[in-house]
């Protein structure tokens, strides 16, 4: 009934539940896939439909701390190209049961050929940095409550330092301090006249995270004052609002910020960072992605950092690359480690631990040479 | 500082992490405070900035099972009036860490009054349904893979039983069977026509979750057609893409659905099922919130459904209350028990249940008898 691959491949993990018996299981996992599919009960449907749209175990595998792995497949029929329908049954009805965390999946080209995915890609961003080798840098413009000038001004040295990337913090808004309608205008002038003073390429992404009604008006006051990307938080605003930012115009590059993730690292539930932000902000058309750094305040590991750099960089049908941004509490100090670690694919973004020394400009034009002197490095995890 | 009650209140479960002292938890909570305002360290922002942004601890309660609650204010000038920076504040970087739950919330006036909720709530449905006193009950049509000439029989069905709300499963989107722009046409008339030939008022809810660029012209299309309300998964669009349609023209009820909701009960992380659904869906506009009950496929304790329905229907602002809609596996044999539980100002809403009968039709209307028979019940919870 399912020709070749056309089938989505889906691995969960199971938590054990108090009775954690193969049988169960089994149980789990084959309510998982008609939950996900047809959602009623057996004998509902017509034999047809059952052998043609119930999502189908393939095979449940006991793992050694009292849990298991469930592999499910679910026929590309019950999906209809919208990237809404394909989270519903990857992790729709059953982010509401207990225990059930979706740890990997893998889109058929006929799935993914429904998403161009990011527009600029990591090659897309390094042409417009005018850095073919080296990693890049990024800085953050913050905290909320300092007003549109001061901002600027923060915006200027990060420039006059060679930063690659600007943005705004997520939280810094439409807050009455700095009117995003001001910011926008007031901070990328500032950045342009610094570039045009000293031959730079820094691109300030403003954040456009907001209501969604007014997000393609600021999408395009991006645009019209110079703005070189913008910052989104899917988590806030919705998967599919970004995706489809992503496919309209005017073009720009959009950095994806991870606030309100259902993501949090030793979860029983959710759904496993590497995937959400590896495989689907990436099939939304993130073209750099914000991520909490192992090390940092967040208590991620190192490996699974790395399997979601892996993942934005891997291939995945037609769709570019998307550049890792590790975050989150990096100190400025350890940026050579990093570079060492991930490789130059990699946009390293330092927020507070820059902020807090007594000379920013210094400090940033330092992680810009650093990052210069790491050159074109491959990083551990390219092995 | 702060002047009186200008504050948002949370509450947040901090699950122990190995050192579960009283000052780890303490720190923890300072943590979190800092992170979801300032997001900068000690020492960074302005005097002025740290005492008028930077959210404040209010307490932090050691629990019995070696857990605490940590109490913490956010001062209302660190939010702009969106929906995205209220979750950001409430929830946002600190879903990223491991073992931070948030469980209650208590937004003054001056935030609830950007939100104006229900256009219709919980009065407007009933009177759209002419049935002022008793509970209403819904059913679902699916499942997938049905033709639209399959789905518009069974919808005359349930209308000719009096069903007064006639929903699409939330997986029947725009797939080949039965393509939106058609079934919206067909299944509305079909309904419309039984209702003209009974005198009854059975509305029928259209699923426009899909790709955001489509959505306002689905609900438009769902107004021409003569449907009584849409549903909308807010899980898989973004909360906020609800809130919009909520406030566009054309104005129709909007029954909310749960899927991917970052919410399995019991869990360390995410939001409490309770405030998830009975606070953030009200305020972003749900006439009618469809939830997992108790007692069905979800494991969902009744103790939860409770608190959820009371959040739904309790004082708010100014914002209408929205209609509870316990759901997901309940059995047709069980109306009256949850009628007298819940009471009348609740949408049962019985989907596989009825479907599995072997006269649908008559299931159907016994369940209506059954809502009219329990009338104006009070229910346990409202005690």
């Amino acid at each position: 009934m399912r020709a070749g691959e056309d089938v989505v491949h889906a691995v969960y993990r199971l938590a054990a539940l108090g009775d954690d018996s193969s049988e169960s299981f089994l149980d789990r996992a084959r309510a998982i896939a008609r939950e996900s599919t047809l959602e009623v009960p057996e004998g509902v449907a017509s034999d047809d439909i059952e052998a043609s749209l119930l999502g189908r175990v393939v095979e449940v595998v006991p793992q050694s701390a009292g849990h298991a792995e469930a592999r499910i497949d679910y026929p590309v029929d019950v999906l209809d190209g919208s990237l809404p329908q394909l989270l519903n049954v990857l992790h729709g009805n059953i982010s509401l049961l207990p225990g059930v965390r979706l740890i990997d999946a893998d889109l058929p080209d006929s799935v993914l050929a429904a998403f161009p995915g990011p527009r600029f890609g990591i090659q897309g961003m390094r042409t417009r940095a005018q850095a073919q080798e080296r990693p890049l840098v990024s800085a953050a413009l913050k905290p909320v409550g300092l007003r549109t000038d001061e901002l600027a001004g923060l915006a200027a040295a990060f420039a006059r330092a060679g930063i690659d990337v600007i943005k705004d913090d997520h939280g810094v808004a439409d807050q009455a301090p700095s009117r995003f309608a001001e910011r926008v205008e007031v901070v990328a002038a500032a950045v342009a006249e610094v570039n045009a003073a000293t031959g730079g390429h820094t691109a300030y992404f403003v954040n456009v995270t907001g209501p969604v009604e007014r997000m393609e008006e600021r999408l395009q006051q991006a645009s019209d004052a110079g703005c070189g990307g913008v910052l989104v938080a899917p988590g806030l605003v919705g998967l599919d609002v970004m995706r489809a930012m992503a496919a309209a115009a005017p073009a720009l590059p959009i950095m994806a910020h991870p606030s309100r993730g259902d993501v949090a690292p030793g979860r029983d539930s959710g759904v496993s960072p590497e995937l959400w932000y590896g495989l689907f902000y990436r099939l939304a058309g993130a073209d750099a992605v914000v991520y909490v750094n192992a090390g940092g305040r967040f208590a991620w590991s190192l490996e699974t950092c790395q399997r979601l750099n892996g993942r934005l960089r891997a291939p995945l049908g037609r769709l570019r690359p998307s550049l890792p941004v590790p975050a989150g509490g990096v100190s400025a100090a350890d940026a050579p480690d990093w570079f060492a670690r991930y490789g130059s694919d990699t946009l390293l973004l330092i927020g507070g631990s820059l902020l807090a020394q007594s000379d920013v400009e210094g400090a940033a034009r330092r992680l810009v040479d650093q990052a210069r002197e790491a050159g074109a490095c491959r990083g551990d995890d390219r092995g």
